[in-house]
């Protein structure tokens, strides 16, 4: 057996254990875990430093090294974070339905764990707490495959939650670290279906493509953002300015934030320079077409390559269009499927870009900046799912679970 | 372009149509294609003639020849399939919930169709128009991808098809069949990521490992069934003998039959003998452990193989455990993930085997042939699933949907 597979058949059994835990159980241990984290933070700190040491040495960015980087602080945002997560309302065991057939036989649907959920992620090492909390809270067990620069970080955080789990006493296999990272584990997680039920990738969209284009474990894809708002012939000018402006620049480098903008033709001269000042005022470089370029002097041109461009910077696209229609032709063709908006006032102009837009999220008049499991009122964020199946937006503790039937007889036969 | 990538690119484009659709146009297409099917029931029996003549040809099996074969009688229930799906309430538009969040911000979910799903199944022509029925009804493009052995029969029922779709004034793309068998169509379609939606293989084990294991496309697996039986300790007798008998020799090459029994210990000379009696009369072949050998005379060996297989046929295993907990085990070591069940009187042991088995269905004095869409209420079938994502157990119309976001605001930004 190679080392992922102990790790996957270990996790395989534990779930049998972890899935069926009380909520009492879970809660106390998720606070236990909490304090364990506090109580740990030089050991945390101390592997922290270790990781920051190694990636100064080799030349990272000093923003990658801030993402990395914990204190004090953010440990203690950490424990908060389960402290939260144990708040939640459990789903587990939840029936979504019962149904009484005419043979009597109820047939009820019941939320269960998924079982093993692998999370392959970046480097940043309170993920590693969070996914944690969030696969536990719904019973799953946790395999973590975080980045190598993180690994000290990681190391300190898990064993303060196998501490914290003990305390409980619950079965410390409740998660497991992916450890050894001298060899291709993210390929083998990929492949171990007989173990993982689910893979949830986390960070850039090359970690993303990888494992969606090579996992036979299936995947839940949490994409990329190229975000549009489209500014109707019939909207509301004050609503647009403020909308297209907090959704471009109230967090840069987001995946909710707008990276472009469909303005109707007739607008050129009206609400566009009036977005196009704003924008520019909060530093803003404007990649345009030709249209777009006659009506504000400052604008870059655009290529076919930033129309599908996800910038995650001081930087938009804008394209002109003639209609509605051709609005939602340009945005389904280069959206990547996660959040879209029409700023208008023509009723049937945001029920038909409602209708017609394939993505997770569809604004009327509001900033896709709300595309968020917390701004949806789910209390907690594994994501946002930017695929069809199972899951589709942002991503609350119902996503790291799946249904049972459990069906009550009293000696029914088919004929 | 290859071939299968002008399909996918097609049926890509006619899914912004379909999906689209209101109920009264795709029921009443629905009811054209109906008609078309009968209209045209001569040429569809020329071309099923020519695949028969074909397969017989290439020496096929009898049962296999009586899976293709097509008459008046078959082609009048592929046709009255299609006007019960017209029948069927539509969920595509339907909202699960709409919540109104503090901001003012309310947030719908919404079902909408999934795009385009591709069909990979063997040689049963009725599947042909069974599958393009359920995806049309839910706004799905459906890309057929049958056997070779039935591809003239296929030819002549997607022409009948296209036919009453095109009095219906629908885009006749809303079905493509792939008749370019001369390259490994399945492969590519497994990679076609950009059009393909889901991908749902249907038919024997091998091609659904095959799907499963190595398509990006994401899978909707409809898996195989090794169906168990416990008859506990506090089992009653009369219930036991006729839902073990019910569950396997109802139907015998169905994936919900029971494939093997586990038996507690203390009934070894009650209620078993009994069972075996009414399982030999029925012609079943006993295969058992030591103890059943005992118990029964007519035992044939089990090997390790007999408790992980699908037999499909007139044979059993039969398995003899300790303890309700020995059961449990022993079931989630060789499920196949369908449909277990427990045959008894006590309530903590009937509670503990709902709890702990991990499976799409878990019966209480109950055969495990009611996992099916139409015993579960669905009033169709698309398949049976054994995986955890998007859906488990028996698919209805709403598993080829998925849901989206749609967000009504009136100027809402984020602080």
């Amino acid at each position: 057996m190679s080392y992922m597979q102990v790790i996957g058949k270990k996790a395989k059994e534990a779930s049998g254990l972890i899935s069926v835990l009380g909520q009492e159980v879970k809660n106390k241990a998720l606070e236990e875990v909490a304090q364990a984290l506090i109580e740990d933070t030089k050991g945390i700190l101390d592997g922290n430093k270790r990781d920051l040491e190694n990636a100064k040495a080799s030349g990272m960015k000093a923003s990658l090294l801030d993402r990395m980087l914990l204190n004090e602080e953010r440990i203690g945002a950490m424990a908060e974070g389960l402290r939260d997560i144990a708040k939640l309302k459990d789903p587990i065991g939840e029936f979504e339905r019962v149904e009484v057939r005419p043979n009597g036989l109820r047939i009820g649907k019941k939320k269960v764990a998924l079982g093993v959920v692998g999370m392959i992620y970046e480097s940043r090492p309170n993920v590693t707490s969070d996914a944690f909390g969030l696969c536990f809270k719904t019973g799953n067990v946790a395999i973590l495959r975080g980045s190598k620069d993180i690994i000290y970080s990681n190391q300190a955080i898990v064993a303060a939650i196998k501490k914290g789990l003990e305390r409980a006493s619950v079965s410390t296999d409740a998660v497991l670290l992916v450890e050894d990272l001298s060899y291709d584990t993210i390929d083998e997680m990929m492949s171990l279906r007989e173990y993982i039920d689910v893979l949830i990738p986390r960070g850039g969209a090359g970690l993303i493509k990888r494992v969606t284009e090579n996992s036979s474990v299936p995947v839940i894809e949490t994409g990329t953002g190229n975000c549009h708002l489209y500014i109707d012939e019939y909207a509301d000018e004050e609503k647009a300015v403020a909308i297209v402006v907090n959704a471009k620049t109230q967090r840069l480098g987001v995946c909710n934030a707008c990276e472009s903008l469909v303005v109707h033709k007739t607008l050129l001269e009206t609400i566009l320079p009036k977005v196009c000042q704003k924008l520019e005022e909060k530093g803003v470089e404007i990649r345009g077409d030709e249209s777009v370029k006659k009506a504000w002097e400052n604008t870059v041109s655009a290529t076919e390559k930033d129309w599908g461009e996800e910038y995650l910077d001081s930087v938009i696209s804008i394209k002109t269009v003639d209609s509605i229609e051709d609005a939602i032709y340009h945005i389904n063709r280069y959206n990547t499927g996660h959040s879209e908006g029409i700023i208008t006032e023509h009723y049937n102009n945001a029920d038909l870009f409602q209708e017609r837009i394939d993505a997770a999220a569809v604004y009327v008049n509001a900033s896709t900046r709300f595309t968020d499991g917390f701004e949806f009122g789910y209390g907690a964020e594994i994501g946002i799912s930017t695929q069809k199946l199972h899951v589709r937006g942002p991503m609350g503790l119902d996503a790291l679970t799946t249904t049972k039937y459990v069906i009550f007889g009293n000696g029914q036969i088919r004929d």
